[in-house]
């Protein structure tokens, strides 16, 4: 019998419904799967889509995939919702998108909600990621609702990041446009035949330019620099002109699919751009990082807890609780004080 | 001359204010600091208002810190802006709010933004709060804005959660309500002058209803059991009418002061609720219990990355990047194999 990751391999729907299942529960037959698929990941577009909810986000992302399609790309929608960690429901409305999308075997739609931490959530999506490119979709596009910190940390993720803005919200979200626009790589003002369209983008453009009075320096996810490119005989290392990348803001009303042609050649261009520049491998390499980082902090946790026994824990957390030491104290009190395990 | 804390304990407010940026900034003179502060904490009621942009929650939050200043209470707020990661800016309207309490020696007003994750957000805050608690601050203000994973990680700080909606604000928020109710302690609907408020009260009525047909069981944010109550000699333990509470939706215009009084009563009530039927308690266990986690995984990274040479580390997430190792592998490599340092 075939395993579940070799089916995986060979395009078995199934064995991925399957496999994401695996992850999302975090079991040890998922992460074996995990490590095997690895080498195999590494070749997909990641594209970030978010925004505050009511700018219709879904059905962007909705003519974004059956574009992509036209042009034989196999596309993956993983829709994150970090709003709901108690429910566990997905607001994101997949049976909805499920309408225009269902039956095409070159598109693969997963919701996944927070169980847990919110950092929890954000590693599942990156192995949920990870197996989507693995298993060969060219396409990986990536839904967040909102505009907080979760929704940056998801970004991260991604290649390409679009942030998705619509007339008449309301004041305040005006104000949260201000974090969220420099994560942003394109903007798209969405419902732009709806009043107040023009008005959106102008608000954006100012701020793009209040932002960068000039250019606007491309401001990396991670904080290493650019790999450096090899340069081929007879020509010049890559010129200065690549090295910025200004966010063009695109209209659309994804109702009826306009200006996703432009915007999916945004998309193209932006994909382009980074591989030029190098930004591409800096910014797959600070992603890899950082899950490097996240299961290592996961190891020596779950080290921790086999180390030291359930009641010992208990009793500290018991005499922070009574006051008698600090947190920082429990700590020292658990470890050789400077975290060594004792 | 007199240590930053012990002029804290003395209520000096300058020296408040310089403690706090030392916590924002995570010096070793804050964590001495904080050590010194943990054993005078753990009197203030702490409330947690959360909500979507454009709801008013800075109003409200500035009406109800009136509201117990005329109680005579020392009140604290400390105004969460996870939205903004990079800017590092507060959208949170300090300057607005200033008005009405500036000059008042018993208000403190503390913004604190993000700089790195959101999970160091949530420490610095609860950091913050301890400090404001330690330095006889009774009643400490929790706001968040959003309506996400992030908010609810800040809200299990609070004792007292209070989730704010206003009327009008689009369609996809009511989806957004589902999780963000499961931690509502009081549901607040704002300007209720607006039309469409009728119907906002309505809607989460039936929201509440559906959730719970019968009567809200009280769900604790820890996964503890409440703590058994002494029981009286002559007296029966407290029944089960105090192990449930009903979440009450307050109508508010935060705007005139109206339905102020009422809701400052609902929090009032929550409190003894809270007390009475040991959830107090068992809050406080859960929130130091996860304190004591943050602080013990920030320990073992630190002695990680003590013990284990920087260029090693690069190399082995270059050996990642090249797709040579996956994560997992790349962890084992790292440690034992079980978490353990090599």
């Amino acid at each position: 019998m075939m395993s579940l990751e070799e089916s995986v391999l060979q395009g078995d729907r199934l064995a991925l419904a399957r496999l994401l299942t695996q992850i999302e529960n975090d079991t040890s037959d998922g992460r074996i799967a995990l490590d095997i698929l690895f080498p195999h990941a590494g070749k997909a577009h990641l594209i970030g889509v978010t925004g505050a909810p009511g700018t219709g986000k879904s059905s962007l992302v909705n003519q974004l995939a059956l574009h992509f399609r036209r042009q034989s790309k196999r596309v993956a929608i993983v829709a994150v919702d970090p709003s709901s960690p108690f429910t566990g429901g997905a607001v994101l409305g997949d049976r909805v998108r499920m309408k225009d999308l269902s039956g095409d075997n070159g598109v693969f739609i997963r919701s996944m909600a927070s169980r847990g931490s919110i950092g929890g959530l954000a590693r599942t999506t990156a192995n949920a990621v990870q197996v989507f490119d693995a298993a060969g979709y060219e396409i990986i596009l990536i839904e967040t609702v909102g505009a907080g910190q979760s929704e940056v940390d998801i970004a991260k993720l991604a290649h390409t990041t679009l942030v998705v803005e619509a007339p008449g919200l309301g004041d305040d979200i005006q104000a949260i446009k201000a974090g969220i626009l420099e994560i942003a790589d394109i903007l798209v003002v969405n419902k732009a035949d709806r009043p107040g369209a023009e008005n959106a983008e102008k608000a954006l453009k100012s701020m793009l330019d209040l932002g960068h009075p000039t250019q606007r320096v491309y401001i990396h996810h991670g904080s290493l620099a650019p790999a450096p490119l090899p340069v081929e005989e007879g020509k010049e290392a890559r010129g200065s002109e690549m090295d910025v990348w200004v966010p063009p803001i695109q209209k659309t009303i994804a109702a009826d699919g306009k200006g996703i042609d432009e915007l999916v050649q945004h998309i193209a261009r932006h994909g382009e751009y980074l591989k030029a520049s190098g930004d591409w491998a800096v910014r797959e390499r600070a992603r890899l990082e950082s899950e490097v980082e996240a299961a290592l902090q996961s190891a020596l946790m779950d080290q921790f807890h086999e180390h030291v026994p359930e009641d010992r824990f208990n009793k500290v957390v018991s005499q922070v609780f009574d006051r008698i030491l600090s947190p920082g104290e429990a700590v020292k009190a658990l470890t050789t004080g400077n975290g060594r395990l004792k």
